[in-house]
């Protein structure tokens, strides 16, 4: 039986949403290692709409997270809300600044951030269920605020900043290069620095590649 | 030096823009194989915007191609019209149907359609000086129309009526498996079905990867 795996999506561009060469290359080693795919987003509003072309917000726009992920699903995605840790095998979170402005909203408060109450709930319950949960780029960070009381260890790369805001909400942060990943076995909880560090695609790839498949080993 | 490879681009997602997976696989193959890649875009309106959740048009909605297009390219795309064939190596073009809806507009008018100017210019300029050039997906059929007097050998899978518009417009089609690709060694033109017949995303990478080194071996 092929492995189950949730993919949490947070938008569709690296701006507003999830990095969408994240998302591409983890589904794409998902798929490579015969997992099921199972694509997830919650049904709200973004937190705004960036344009990508120029990097700053769009005013007036507004876009919704779970109708923008449906993009790099094609269409094949559930809402957050429907979905039960009993019904994954694992989950994965991609990047983007999206996981930072639409699932939480680290990017604005830091360590004094919100986490999504669908989004804390799965992560809660895939945790506490011992299935294993991955998290690349930014979205350690979120981890670091739904399960800081147990300590996760995690990485975002080097980036002080980030891994300090991380340490204040309890997680224990390691640095780390862009083609290798962090494993708290504990909590069974895998991360690599992606887009935190990459310059090229291919140097992202790498790190998540392997993180897809460490996290199918423990899966 | 690494050769210079164009990627055209027609906004992001599957049913108003660029396949997504198919462009995100495009341009990891081409940066692990050494190559430097130069997306680029029109900038003009979509045809529609398409809700992806819901597979329906968003009545009222408007979205420029370039700038949505930067989503996949984070921000690192060029207007096509500033890109000429002196500056590559060869030019690439992944599927979905913004390239029949926005680059050309073959969705709505088979092969009666008009294609974009700078992307006709680009396209032929490309062909002109003995460079490759590589369809994927739907991205034939505006092949079709661009160099239908040089009657190019061109795939889209085996789908009867696209085949048949493409003929209509000069082309030969070839019927290919979603893993294989096909060559026109005269026009130096490779072409691969990705998700015209791809279930699944690995799928598409098969065809894809291959249609990249054999783009690569040609440039």
């Amino acid at each position: 039986m092929a492995k189950k795996i949730g993919v949490v999506l947070a938008g569709c561009g690296v701006y507003d949403g999830s990095e969408i060469h994240e998302a591409v290359i983890t589904m794409l080693a998902l798929d490579r290692a015969g997992a099921e795919i199972i694509c997830m987003a919650p049904d709200m509003e973004q937190m705004h709409v960036v344009n990508h072309l120029t990097g700053e917000p769009a005013e007036g726009e507004t876009r919704n997270v779970l109708v923008e992920a449906a993009r790099i699903a094609r269409g094949n995605i559930k809402n957050i809300a429907d979905i039960k840790a009993d019904q994954l095998d694992g989950l994965f979170m991609p990047g983007g600044f999206g996981v930072a402005k639409n699932l939480c909203d680290f990017a604005v408060k830091g360590p004094d951030c919100t986490v999504h109450p669908e989004v804390s709930r799965l992560v809660k319950e895939i945790v506490a269920a011992k299935k294993p949960l991955a998290a690349v780029c930014i979205a350690p960070a979120l981890i670091s605020k739904v399960l800081g009381d147990q300590k996760p260890k995690l990485t975002i790369g080097n980036d002080a900043d980030v891994a300090g805001g991380m340490e204040k909400m309890g997680a224990q942060h390691v640095q780390c290069p862009v083609n290798e990943f962090v494993v708290d076995e504990e909590n069974k909880i895998i991360s690599t620095p992606a887009y935190m560090l990459a310059g090229r695609i291919s140097e992202a790839a790498e790190g998540i590649e392997k993180t897809v498949q460490a996290l199918l080993k423990m899966a």
